[in-house]
């Protein structure tokens, strides 16, 4: 597939930039569809204030010789830590949509999530970055399907296709107050029954049982999204997941959740090790991937800042916020003094006291 | 008892937008003494910031078959823990006044405290609902009076026209700042003396010597509400409460006195289920609902939007408001995998932290 | 001594309106003096800051029988726990100056110090109250002199003519900003050396052999104010100290000092009832008199809101003051629980937590 | 070296109207350059909130004899414990440069850092300062070199030149955002290769293998400066370090860094008087070099007040910021009970709780 390349609009050197510039662009129902919040944006900002008061202590006169942001993941090598987030229906954002997307993450060597409510077909996702050997993982996000057939026949899809994990999405069983603009088709979604009211939408929900199925039936790894209690990390390993991902979608389901930087160590300490965990919910720079990894995190997801690159400039956006991200943490590691990420741990991150919250109220003079 | 049914004013979908209409709509003085605060409004300030500064740890993957916000009380079921909290003179608000919030609770099957200071007789309001077979408790409201046949006599009126239990307030020996607009009559009130001064108010206050009183001799349960401090709690149970309201009358009176989120795990604590609590004050969403039964309460009880509602539409105003309530808690209980309310405890709440603390700051910015 | 009766200017009916009539009437010059603070303000605000992040569990159903705010100091009783504290030149304020201020300080029933810059000969205002059998308290703060023989002349002055203590100033070797308008004349003062530098204004400070000294040899009670830490109040106390005040100089000396109401309960623990404590800085209502007599002070100093009193309307705008946070007191005393001031204890303040940080937070959206 | 001298514009009597005036004057470039700080400036913030956050414990009735600020370090003596920070480039901010830094820092008996990126020869500014018997330490920053026979021949220079002492800066691996105006020229570097990219930057950066030599090898005694977390403070030692500087470089490297403040007692703690301990960033008044050496420093750097005081009358402004402090410094020694800086230590500082986190909130209303 290709795609014209389109080029950056001026005066966008940073994720800030990239914001202000979509949101000035983007049809305020796409802008709520795609970067909103539910209900009144507690969690979205909980999110983000929580990644500002965890500060870092740096490490100095450490050998930086081979300055590496390569981790691994499943198995697999990853030149760095960036997967971008399942986000839906790309082409509200730009026409490159998911492709786009795909082929930005693949060129700055990141992994990439697709999905299940793409506006492409996932097989032409997978095609498009199947000969670039330099790219990160690419995974398919699903929620539960009506039935155990139409979630075999995704995955068995999925696998044909190259994706290499499933990604099944666990938090979001009620999304309130988010209205898909008509006229959009999803075309790895089974055919959906119109207007599910919530009682239908709770005796759909998949619960543990299905999890150990999916776990045991799939025909790729299953990473379990959306996870902030520290034993519900315990029962989804019990039950086979390859990878959790600490998650409260981004603050756009339960309003009033905890903040993820708040849950992620607690989720590491319940978990040990057992399973590698991912992270998302409003990292915006290169000191937040590091802070993350820090607190116990071997990757993690960038939702957002990839629709507003996508906005922006297309897959050339989405390459320039994920070649900022890798930048930042990049200098953020040199000025650390961790070499490799092998060397970030939990030391890195101050005691949380006074001065943090100080911090916080300065910025409101 | 009819009532004209009004409908609801275009724009009006959530409760902030409720209050922002009211507070357009109603005579200042009756806004002030309907709504305000007491003091400089520390406390009703702090009641609205407690609930906020705790948040959820949803569950994941539990079973949300049967989803249900049903509860006891009592001894009685209730469809679900939403009860109209006792406010003064609705007529004030509207001509519907106590009726049009008693059809209202009803409809919505929630509960209904009428308060003693109401504009209609309390035989009306119980009529006005007694063959609705769906409704929630209907309790009646009331300060203790000049001397015990007063409050005698009073308990019978209510026990004869069907209320199932006495609200007997006791944070309000003095309220201050709050003027009633002139030519309001209180049906249910004997006749008051004049202009009382602080130490007549003071030597008529009753004690626990009343409170034992009125429960060995009162012809229904009596629940205590405003209590803040555990040692009371335990001496109101003592007493022979059948139940306790946490409550700082919604910051209307003592103007400092410490948050209802804040004394409500205290008190649930001292009195380890002995008697069940409710709790009030600056309850606003259905993640608020589900916060106070996560902190140990049984029901809570729902003031300022009742009035908001009721200004705004009457008696369908009140329903909206009450069904919106009811909505917001069911999928906020979906939310954290809680599918019935006996599934809703302490671990639903994240530990305090500075994120927190961080996510009230950045509001500020 | 006569002075003709002023009228209160309408619409003030609270310190706050006080305070907002008084800041638009002085000469800024004299404002600044009277009711400045030094710095940044850092201190100030943090007295007035700390007093609203103390927050009350009130106690219900006590008797309140005989309200009453009597209490005892120094073997003395009052009939409030109210003392005008020690203001400077309050002929800046207005013509009616210390003379007014003990006026209404007897009228009021409240005690008062009478700064050693005052105005006003200190036997003159010790003549103008001397007839008045209610009065509290009257007591004289002075600075250290340069030498024994002046500052026993100063004593000998203020026994004769009725005064009752001495309260010697410690925390204010250096104050620096404050500069008096001139023209201003202090007939309590010896003639002072003019310009002094600060090397000699701390080889001229008085140290605890000083006050070992005047505790000694003073023909009055000696009360230190002055006091943050709880090794001087030790140390103070066993100099002779009949009454320690808790006291930043309302946030006039050191900017970056604690605030009071942090320190007090430290100073309370320490002493642990060996000598009565009061406190001032940044009491603005019945309700902070409360949390100081429940965080361990036996009285409290008002000072800026005397000033605002004075300025508005003389004796008059003084004893409004103090009439209204008397009036506010026993509200708050009765909202409480609280019928006498041996009720109130440190179990009315409710422990600090995340929920009083969020009340603050709030104020600021 | 002779300058005319400048006289002080009119209105600037403190620190803030110096900044004031300055960013004013300076060309914004330069301001950038000279006075911003890294990223979102987070950690520049928390500097400065830090140091508000830290209350002072003042002691009364303590003997002032002999208010004195001196102090020793390294073996020498020093009238205050004020040292101008090195600070690149000064003629961007007025012609009299390093030069007039150097003779306000003497003729106030402040040290003197130069910095190696100055725009003045290392030997003019210590002959513009060599005669005068005042002036406290001269010490020369400088960075890590290509090779170790640069760094030694740069050490041999400042030897030769009277310097007293080498500071290398060690958290500046990477610094990302500051762009130098074209046509600077640095004397005292070597000419760089340019346009280095991260890889070789941080293949050249210096590691614990290269401080050692320079403590083993250098004619001078080395402190080492960009040191926040505990055991690099104590490697640092170990290494032969003769001080050490507890600095985030002022929030111009890392942003999200963790206070200096914050750090500062910790790093003091695990040294244990080792070695002797510095401390910069933020530091803006009198009060908070108290602070710094209650909390463990024994000077303080200062850096951005310079810049201001040099923009806004050269020589003279710089003379004027150093005064200010010093002056603020002894005040507030005296205020505080501390006759000499042997008295002061950790007990003046309050512990932390809520009235300190409300006093910042409180600001912001």
């Amino acid at each position: 597939m290709k795609m014209e390349v389109q080029s950056l609009p001026a005066g966008i050197a940073n994720l800030a930039q990239h914001e202000q510039r979509a949101r000035e662009t983007l049809d305020p129902a796409a802008w709520a569809y795609l970067c909103g919040a539910a209900g009144r944006g507690i969690t979205e900002r909980a999110n983000r204030a929580a990644w500002e008061s965890v500060t870092l202590v740096p490490r100095v006169l450490a050998s930086l010789e081979g300055l590496d942001t390569r981790t691994q993941l499943l198995g697999r090598a990853m030149a760095s830590p960036l997967i971008a987030a399942p986000v839906a229906f790309q082409q509200l954002a730009h026409r490159d949509a998911e492709v786009g997307t795909a082929l930005a993450a693949a060129a700055q060597e990141a992994g990439m999530v697709l999905s299940q409510q793409a506006s492409t077909p996932l097989e032409a996702v997978a095609d498009a970055v199947a000969a670039d050997s330099r790219r990160g993982p690419l995974w398919l996000q699903m929620y539960w399907q009506a039935d155990r057939s139409a979630v075999a026949a995704l995955a068995d899809r999925a696998r044909a296709s190259g994706y290499e994990a499933l990604v099944l999405t666990v938090d979001s069983t009620v999304r309130s107050g988010f209205h898909l603009p008509a006229g959009l088709v999803a075309p790895n979604m089974p055919a959906a029954p119109a207007a599910q009211d919530l009682r239908s939408l709770c005796a759909a929900a998949p619960t543990w049982h299905e999890l150990e199925w999916l776990c045991a039936n799939a025909p790729l790894p299953v990473i379990v999204k959306g996870i902030l209690h520290p034993d519900d990390a315990r029962h989804a390993r019990a039950c086979g997941a390859a990878a959790i991902v600490v998650s409260n979608h981004g603050g756009r389901t339960l309003d009033g959740a905890a903040a993820t930087a708040t849950m992620l160590p607690r989720v590491a300490e319940a978990l040990d090790g057992a399973v590698p965990l991912l992270v998302d919910g409003g990292i915006r720079s290169g000191t937040d991937v590091l802070k993350a990894l820090a607190l116990g995190a071997r990757a993690v997801m960038i939702g957002r800042p990839i629709v507003w690159g996508l906005t922006n400039a297309g897959a050339r956006g989405v390459a320039h916020v994920l070649r900022l991200l890798r930048d930042e943490l990049e200098i953020a590691m040199a000025q650390c003094g961790c070499a490799n990420l092998a060397r970030v741990h939990g030391d890195l991150i101050a005691p949380i006291d006074a001065s943090a919250q100080s911090l916080r109220n300065e910025r409101t003079t």
